[in-house]
């Protein structure tokens, strides 16, 4: 609105438009059929898949035999060679690295476990570049290209204006006021809340839809508790960037006594450690958290444990009361379940639909869907390698001016 | 995204650009001025003014002289005779119409206190009718068109494809399912909540800066409690434009039973009847809505009565502790207390203010504004009768269609 639309700007848009047309499309697509679908004239089109072909984007696949007269056509499709997405993770007990290709597949992961409490946050970062540039060398053996790389972290991120970012607090890791640089070598970097990156990898794992624009809120309980929330097809991150704090709902206003310095925090009644400590069952570690406490909590709901499945119904309880909130004010469509509330879903599904039913003033006209995270743990990281796919696909323009 | 952009599509755009930037300029602008603002030729921006002036929405003030050569520069202005929008309100106990040109200038307004209370929905639909074709007169008299109108409802809408829509919901008007038609007269109309108008309202009510987009929370505690969400300076309206039902957030699990079936609902410790009653004051009807219960609190506030400041400070508590979960989801930066929130801002704002600081996570970082609204008890009509020329300002072509 604020840009005027001048004959650049016309072929930014309509590139993108094209290369959307092709990536969403469950088939193969023509020229003529994107031409169709579009409103482009076919001149006009082919201009634009060739620009998109040379750059490397889409590639153009064996033409098949089709119905009718003339010549068959050629089917389109996101290259497998295109430019990639390297997605970085530094979490409480472990650091990740993915590389998904255009479509969103991911082609190379690797995970290292190593705890990252205490640990400073330069070393951290060190770390994480260095599982990047190993990644980044398998890419390079298979030619693919990488386009950019997005780091996700468990905590609070105002990100700059240059693409780098300030991560004000990220509690379980320790990390106070710590800059991000903008750059990766020489990749472009952003950083970004876990929880905001894991909804973007769930809006992404569907079938994708063109005229699609979901609206909902994914909770991870994976450290604490975050929440991503998608509007309308589009990640919300608020005006400063701390949207979806979800952890810190009150609750009980006098309840207990949170860290963060509240009182009845969500934290409190649905984190992994309420929840062990509601059952009776000593923390394995000062956070309660990591795999062993997750492990814990579902083999003891497995076998059917009374006080498991009170803290779990408990904790059920509480998160629905918070997700109403939620689907109150915004009026999402569906809840996603995500980081260690995945695998917990047969417990937790339950308790959070009856405080949906009970506590959403539109619940009789329109029922909101609760599901398990269809990504499951690695949503994070593969949904930080797909951000950066998803500016490639948004603004084909900008990888095309990077290449020779 | 997903039209294509072309030189149709190209015009459309930059009268837009063009319009908007006159309209948000503290002073006239000249067309050269708009050529530099927005990066057009002058020659292009010249031909859109020449169509803007023609259909009514700039007009040309007298030159003036100016410093430096060449001739003296026309300024341009939002016309003072170009499209009005009419704003349309039914209350439970007042119906409202009036009208706003250009600049949002309330030209004219009329309320009319009757009760709507168990009135059948079609009687208060044709008077709020008959209310529009007076204001409609009054227009017309003063050679000002209309472009169109908006009725702001308390309750749950949902909008049809046509700009028509269905109340689901208005508990204190007593509807259920009634469909607003599409159009009034030969007036296109869109019929939409109160709070959702009343916070477009607040959001044009402060000084035009073309750079701003504000997001923040306008909560109305007229009757029952809702609220409006502005983000990134446009209206948030949900999944089914059912966003924003502030009033039905759960501050006790176990708290009284509300009308809306759960338990602790916001509505129960901040509505008017619920302060009322906190203060041991026999509620003057059935709601103990309307301004003889506002008036009420008022008084007894004023006259610093300990139980009424009591009971203000517990419904403050819990707004605050309600707002400070919107505020952890949404990150906007400001709260606004409209409707009867309004009045009682002086006992509202400490305590609304303590819960932020408590319980909002980025507290430490970025205080959130908490202000009453700068509307007043008009906040959502003339905020009706604005939405109406926000549309004519986003979309002059669709308005310059219409003309001869």
């Amino acid at each position: 609105m604020d840009s005027p639309v001048r004959q650049h700007s016309l072929r930014e848009h309509n590139l993108a438009l094209v290369l959307r047309r092709v990536a969403t499309s469950a088939r193969p697509l023509s020229r003529a059929d994107v031409a169709a679908a579009t409103g482009l004239t076919r001149a006009t089109v082919s201009t634009l898949v060739d620009d998109l072909v040379a750059g490397g984007l889409l590639c153009e696949l064996d033409p098949v035999p089709r119905a009718g007269v003339g010549r068959p056509a050629t089917g389109l499709a996101l290259s497998p060679r295109g430019p990639c997405g390297l997605g970085l993770e530094i979490n409480v007990d472990y650091l990740a690295a993915c590389v998904t290709d255009l479509s969103g597949t991911v082609r190379h992961q690797i995970i290292r476990h190593v705890d990252q409490r205490d640990r400073p946050a330069p070393d951290a970062l060190a770390a994480v570049a260095e599982l990047a540039a190993d990644a980044a060398q398998v890419a390079v053996a298979e030619h693919l290209p990488i386009a950019g790389a997005a780091l996700a972290v468990p905590g609070l991120v105002r990100q700059h204006g240059d693409g780098g970012g300030t991560v004000h607090v990220a509690p379980n890791l320790g990390w106070r006021d710590v800059d991000v640089p903008a750059k990766l070598g020489e990749l472009p970097l952003r950083v970004e809340n876990e929880a905001n990156l894991a909804a973007l990898g769930e809006l992404q794992a569907g079938e994708p839809d063109p005229e699609a624009s979901p609206s909902f809120i994914y909770v991870s309980g994976e450290i604490g508790i975050g929440s991503g929330i998608v509007l309308d097809g589009q990640l919300y991150r608020g005006a400063h960037g701390w949207g979806g704090e979800f952890g810190h709902l009150t609750i009980d206003a006098n309840g207990p006594r949170c860290h963060c310095g509240a009182r009845g925090c969500l934290e409190q009644y649905a984190g992994q450690d309420a929840i062990l400590r509601a059952a009776g069952v000593p923390l394995t570690d000062p956070a309660g958290a990591g795999p062993a406490g997750l492990d814990r909590i579902q083999r003891l709901a497995q076998s059917g444990d009374p006080a498991m499945l009170g803290a779990l119904r408990a904790a059920g309880t509480a998160l629905g009361i918070a997700l109403a909130a939620a689907v109150n004010l915004l009026d999402v469509d569906a809840v996603v379940l995500g980081g260690s509330f995945a695998p917990l879903a047969p417990w937790l599904v339950t308790p959070v639909e009856e405080e949906l039913a009970t506590r959403v003033i539109t619940a009789g006209w329109s029922r909101v869907a609760v599901r398990p995270s269809a990504l499951g743990p690695e949503a994070t990281v593969v949904g930080a390698a797909r951000s950066v796919i998803r500016d490639v696909l948004a603004h084909p323009a900008a990888w095309l001016a990077t290449q020779p």
